[in-house]
């Protein structure tokens, strides 16, 4: 099967404007040029999502995919993006069965916001067989931090945005922000569909939002074993990394990190030297 | 009209777990209490909202008003959670008019995930008239700044929640913390709508959240012209809060902040001494 048609629309991701500070005075910072792009499915309108617009293509296609309304990429004839009228419109191969059906059931997620999950995403979890070899080495886990640190991005530009990332191994596959996390995990997941041969075992996961149940659970539902955050976990979102064996990392800094969960995946090899403890003097 | 009869449910808001940290040693930390929440509305299913259940009940009720599903308190008799079945069952006086069609159009929201707010709030924004009185003096910025910031916490415990806080003049009303930002301002005004005498011009919201679209729209929704975030606005926030008038105020740490919208609302009333200049030794 030929992969979909997607077009390329590029929009501005920053914005420039105008402040007033603490003294008063005017000074002019970037924002994130946060923008609607409405999804029609063939010719149906579906959904609203809010983004940056970076790859709104891949985040359509991921969208589909993440909210399991497509099992496959195959199922896509094209994806026609249009920031004119802010309109993604996708073209299937045979329709999507049951669509209203199955977008009718609405479960508002943690997110920063109110999320909404179409359908029973934590229904599937028992389903999903994550790869038994994948492991996370402490020394790839510190080099992945330190090539997140060094990446020029709309963060550091305008701040106010969420960065998601996927390795292999240590290797920088792809940096998607976007003003949502969950924009920037579906982006990711479109364009991981688009790609061939990344073996299962090897992907690593990084975000900088919480690890919330969505996001262990859509992780998981890309064949993802380890999935790294600079942020904590959530209840649920350790609860469903523990039911599906997920090694699940957060407060990544620095040398600094916590592992809730999976540890057996967990290879030790860079174990920081232990700081040196100040003298003490006896009083 | 009387007020609703509410429940007062109540779980615990954080839960301790075991994590391995950098060292490979094991540690007990605390992470936030996320739990699922269905909410049945005259015993028809609504909502699944995921909520830290601080306070459900002022939840549901603010949900219920911010989402445009109902117009005023007096349209609700009971709320009643259970948490042994995570649901919270809501009796109207009179039904809700036309539920249906009113749950039935989605737009997928920014947050930190994928949010959901039913019909059509941005067409409601020109309805909205903030009073024109309402002002933000610096010295009372700087109080709240420094209030949120002496406040014992969740998040100071747990990490990964976000917290909103509403003011009066300098004075804190209630401060509230979710997994979601959305959840802890629908939480106040759900808190709102059963308090009397609160005068419009002296409210201040406050937030650790991003300045989205949905947060100021929510914010002037609840009659409040003033909004303070820690952290900074995306473009679509800036664009209704300056269609609607209302004082955007982010990056509010210390003493420094950033108006970004309505800043003839702002009294330069304590601005900081300039910062002493490294001195310049000529090469």
């Amino acid at each position: 099967m030929p992969l979909p048609q997607l077009t390329q629309a590029r929009a501005p991701l920053t914005r420039e404007i105008e402040v007033v500070n603490e003294f008063g005075a005017r000074e002019t910072i970037a924002i994130p040029a946060e923008r609607d792009l409405t999804v029609y499915v063939d010719k149906r309108e579906l959904v609203t999502l809010m983004t940056l617009g970076a790859h709104p293509e891949w985040l359509v296609l991921g969208y589909l995919l993440n909210q399991r309304l497509i099992a496959s990429v195959d199922e896509i004839e094209s994806i026609t993006v249009d920031w004119d009228v802010n309109a993604a419109s996708v073209k299937t191969r045979q329709g999507i069965d049951r669509i209203e059906e199955r977008t009718s059931k609405r479960v508002v997620t943690t997110g920063c916001g109110q999320g909404s999950v179409f359908g029973n995403l934590m229904d599937e979890i028992d389903s999903i067989r994550l790869p038994e070899s994948a492991v996370l080495r402490q020394s790839q886990l510190y080099a992945i931090v330190n090539a997140i640190r060094l990446k020029e991005s709309t963060y550091k530009s305008a701040g106010s945005v969420h960065a998601c990332a996927l390795f292999h191994g240590e290797a920088l596959q792809l940096f998607v922000e976007d003003v949502g996390r969950h924009n920037a995990v579906d982006t990711i997941a479109g364009w991981m569909c688009l790609q061939e041969g990344l073996p299962d075992g090897e992907k690593i996961f990084y975000t900088t939002g919480r690890l919330t149940s969505e996001m262990v659970i859509k992780s998981a539902q890309m064949g993802v074993a380890v999935v790294i955050s600079r942020s904590g976990i959530t209840q649920m979102g350790l609860d469903v990394a523990q039911r599906v064996g997920l090694c699940a990392i957060g407060r990544a800094t620095n040398k600094h990190f916590l592992c809730y969960a999976s540890p057996q995946r967990l290879v030790m090899d860079a174990v920081p030297a232990l700081a040196p403890q100040p003298l003490r003097v006896r009083a």
